[in-house]
């Protein structure tokens, strides 16, 4: 006899664990309305079934016992919500070989082992969907994967970490400095006690795998992305950015020029009338140029437990659309190519420099020299007047190879009139205007 | 045998259909690298053969002759791109009952004709898709059928109408009047000779229809959809908008409150940090409140030859992956309800007034007497110095019933110190921050 319902279990009854229960639980009606079989949530494992939640749960579904969801028969989806590499990781493996569909929001699995998982998965005739694993309740993996495949993916800039986006808009807005906004983004809990993950970009640089992966069509092991935080952008870099008419946001970016792909997260500048400018504290955005499409942005939330709920929700009657036809790895598709990777000095960007100089004439001279001698041409300057640590000299150049600006920078080192190369930061976005 | 490819006929080359040959032709071996089948562009009808094109097609694919489109038993998906209601919407049903799958742009044909479309091609057990009928290329119809289908989906606010965006954007950036902006967007060719479809505000309203019916699970009639265009936008009020933090945007509105849907486009004011507010020239987006996700906004292009055919190829796409997995109709639902729709006097709103009063003592005791009377309460207030037609009063009201304005509104139009109530614009999108 054909089954009527949908069975589904959760790992991890955590933040979005409880969103996506309290989505599964409550809602079931108007879920069910768009579906030809019901789906019910049937078990959830957690290690701990005393602690105090947010949503109540009826007691005999819990369990503490991982064996009662990836090795129950009845279950059809396993929702992985766990997060970190161990154990979701090999619990994943288990629900695979089991022949259990799998939805995770876990973006650090997916980054460092969705390739093996994705064949995996392929291999045992199941699907493995992930689209809570990169920018919360944000639908850009399936758009990806559905929406933009009439198109060569030429780009894709992401403000893909809403715990960096929050502490610089913060020091946008308010003159915060970078310590000062850490501390209240971590009071407000956006960041964590220890922030390296976020701060320094890793987060993002997970986020910019998947993507990358799918956007281009290759594979990029996390350990080749380039990667710089937002600890030391300075509220000096963020004024001058506001005279210029930029804002400075961290960035993931990928692009496929001549087939090759670049990926890199660092802070960056775009101009004001950038689409992605006008994203603030932790709303995440990820802007993607297309061939066909041209420009085009997702902007939503980030995190929390019913944005990232909807998302995981969206994946399980995705899913489970697949299984009532019978047309589970309708979009699966064995599509990666190895394209090669730039090196950062490959790369082709504006460039914002800041300087702190000697006053003294000919140091002008000089360092437009050096940068000329590089190939480096300036669009814009702005000089200040005198500090007690010199003069600070503010230069925008055209785009030109990051090898040329280091070499260049290198060379500017050396002149006895700088006492200070301050600030290298990325310039991104213009073209589109 | 099974057929090794799956074929595709056009029904019109124009500017859209241009665009869709020209992905599916010079972009098919990155398309069909996606898929376990190829697609082929067999069979291109337009009444003129003759006509110069933008791109090379095959002469041999090319017919003038319906029937070689509609009725050749080779071909598996229908791309209607002529547009208007005849002869579209009969080839439509032509190729629905031939058993072929159709992917159309046409806004007009799904706005009035949708409903009865989708029944057809459920009861000939194929696919109909109309992504590229509303956003251009965002994939704004794909999103909420397939990424928030956890969420009840509480309102959509659109930008959907480039030729209005644009003239809105000239109006406000470079104080244009209304006619000098229209007649720029008409020499740009972003505005027809005859503009009253994108003015009054119907092709935005064919598009509200189409997006609601999805958001909210109820069809509604277009004639039900309250409209006002942007011809009575003035570049007072854009200036008072400014001054009050506001910008003005022709939206199309969709909300579901307490299970009655609201349906309107009209001129909006809302909020400069509102995401739709950056929203400028003839981009369009679409924003979304669910339950679960919060807020989420598409941005894009919303037409033009390349976005829009980004659009119809990816459905022509996910239509093969449903061939290929035997899954039409995997989306499909009968899950409309009927849902009551609100007049536009039961629509709760803030509102922005701009009276032209008589400078004599007492006048704002009455206008505000009025107003008080009938439970509407003020938020801001400019009141301008002495013109040599009166003062100008400008007031923004808190959240109230239409009906309760409309009423304060006559009786203060009665006022013998009030000499014009010059307008009434609705104020949305506080609510997100």
């Amino acid at each position: 006899m054909e089954k009527r319902t949908i069975k589904l279990g959760i790992l991890g009854l955590g933040t979005v664990g409880s969103g996506v229960a309290k989505i599964l639980l409550e809602t079931s009606k108007n879920i069910n309305q768009k579906m030809k079989k019901k789906l019910e949530l049937a078990k959830i494992l957690d290690k701990d079934l005393t602690r105090e939640r947010e949503i109540e749960v009826p007691a005999e579904i819990m369990t503490d016992k991982p064996e009662e969801v990836l090795e129950n028969p009845e279950i059809d989806i396993v929702i992985e919500l766990i997060g970190g590499v161990n154990p979701a990781k090999d619990f994943m493996i288990r629900a695979l070989k089991a022949k259990k569909h799998v939805v995770t929001a876990n973006k650090e699995v997916m980054a460092k082992y969705g390739s093996d998982l994705l064949d995996l998965a392929e291999e045992n005739g199941v699907d493995l969907y992930f689209e809570a694993s990169v920018g919360g309740g944000i639908p850009i993996i399936r758009s990806l994967k559905e929406s933009l495949t009439a198109n060569k993916v030429e780009e894709i800039m992401g403000i893909v970490n809403g715990t960096t986006n929050y502490i610089l808009t913060k020091m946008t807005q308010e003159g915060a400095d970078f310590a000062d906004a850490l501390a209240e983004a971590q009071d407000l809990g956006y960041a964590e006690a220890d922030p390296t993950a976020d701060v320094d970009g890793y987060d993002a640089a997970y986020k910019l795998s998947i993507l990358s992966a799918i956007a281009f069509g290759s594979r990029i092991d996390i350990n080749d992305i380039y990667l710089e935080g937002i600890s030391k952008v300075t509220q000096k870099d963020i004024t001058y950015a506001k005279e210029l008419n930029y804002v400075i946001k961290l960035l993931a970016i990928g692009k496929e020029v001549d087939g090759k792909i670049e990926a890199r997260v660092h802070p960056t500048m775009i101009p004001n009338n950038h689409p992605l400018a006008a994203v603030n504290d932790s709303f995440n955005a990820v802007f993607v140029k297309g061939h066909a499409v041209g420009e085009l942005m997702y902007y939503g939330r980030g995190a929390g437990s019913m944005p990232t709920g909807s998302a995981v929700v969206a994946d399980v009657i995705d899913i489970a659309r697949n299984i009532i036809n019978d047309a589970n790895g309708r979009i699966a598709c064995s599509c990666y190519e190895e394209k090669e990777l730039k090196s950062i000095n490959e790369v082709v960007s504006k460039y914002y420099l800041r300087l702190q100089v000697i006053d003294r004439p000919g140091v002008l001279a000089a360092v437009s020299g050096i940068l000329g001698n590089n190939g480096v041409s300036i669009e814009s300057m702005i000089q200040k007047s005198k500090t007690e640590n010199g003069v600070p000299l503010i230069l925008v150049a055209h785009q030109v190879n990051e090898g040329n600006i280091q070499t260049a920078l290198n060379e500017i080192d050396n002149l006895a009139e700088v006492k200070e190369i301050s600030s290298l930061i990325r310039v991104e976005g213009e073209e589109c205007y």
